[in-house]
């Protein structure tokens, strides 16, 4: 199956899809239509059955999606049928706060370390997971074969250490600093740029109010 | 302007245009083409045209953008030409990172006080910002005037606290907890999922490796 091709806006609802169904099974519900699927997630059905049809289908007309099979077949499209491991670059409060989210590990993305050039934080533990210096990085990426990278540093210095995690063999960055980086083209990156998450919440504020 | 019909899309890409204008407006650009900017940004000239054509065009054919007078016009658009007045509910690690996050003040967000019930966090102040109990939100959130809510709490607690801000005034939820809120029509919500964000970055790295 080809998957580069499929629209920013279907790869955007995949993982929301995901959670919905992951819920639906530990309520023990076996087999859901896309109607019913679609009252509880707010998506239209014809939405539902159309992004799934890029992957092949999963369901059967009038017959409704096997619940279990579809969250595993939309967990193996997002890579979750495998163990990711991953660091965080930056051990402020905010790579802190990535650390402790436990959710990540229950999909499979396994932290491995923090790094920080702060003497205060360098040899600490966050959620037990250690914080190495900057200077130990690129050896802990080869060793560990870690592919994944979070970025939660100031921008100042985001572009740099980017391209640096880049030639250690790091093959997708996750950006949480307020700019967008120019990354080699086989290099994945997902950014969470929460001055804009909170810009568009202002926007839908006062589209409400003009309403 | 009716701004309530604007789709998803083009919200997602306005305060992107918003951060590019400033960067360029730091720089001193007066002017520029939509063909300059969609080089910058990676987004096609006619998209930026469309997207702002929603909004009445500001620029003329062959002409370009002034650029000082569209960034203040997508400012407005974005609600920024005010002070937004904001809480953060939850000063965990995840609270206190959005606190710290200095970005939010130059756009014109005050996050005025934190909440939580941990005796060891109430009372202390996160970069200057006060962390209070619980049980004195209320007046709080009234005698201040607060209609943008951030909620950094487990999302088993997220939808009751959620509710609960509403009934006191806010009109505006910023949700960081990893589910979707059922909050009433009038009120504005924006998520910042981080796990559906790794999910998508998981996605796209599978993605270019099958390339």
């Amino acid at each position: 199956m080809k998957t580069g091709e499929i629209s920013a806006a279907v790869i955007r609802r995949l993982p929301r899809y995901y959670r919905y169904l992951g819920e639906l099974l530990n309520r023990g519900v076996v087999r859901i239509s896309s109607k019913e699927l679609s009252d509880r997630m707010g998506v239209t059905a014809s939405q539902i059955r159309q992004d799934l049809n890029n992957f092949g289908g999963f369901g059967q007309q009038g017959y409704g999606y096997n619940v279990e099979y579809l969250y595993s077949e939309i967990g193996k499209i997002l890579g979750l049928d495998q163990k990711n491991m991953m660091i965080i670059v930056g051990a402020g409060r905010l790579g802190q706060a990535i650390a402790n989210y436990s959710d990540f590990e229950k999909r499979g993305f396994l932290i491995r370390a923090l790094f920080d050039i702060d003497p205060e934080v360098v040899g600490t533990s966050v959620h037990g997971i250690p914080v190495f210096h900057m200077s130990e990085m690129e050896k802990f990426v080869k060793d560990n074969q870690i592919y994944i990278a979070a970025i939660a540093i100031p921008k100042e210095a985001a572009p740099t250490v980017a391209n640096e995690l880049v030639k250690m063999g790091v093959k997708a960055i996750w950006n949480f600093a307020p700019t967008d980086l120019a990354l080699p083209r086989e290099v994945a990156q997902e950014n969470v740029h929460l001055t804009e998450s909170l810009m568009r919440l202002s926007y839908k504020l006062k589209a409400k109010e003009e309403e």
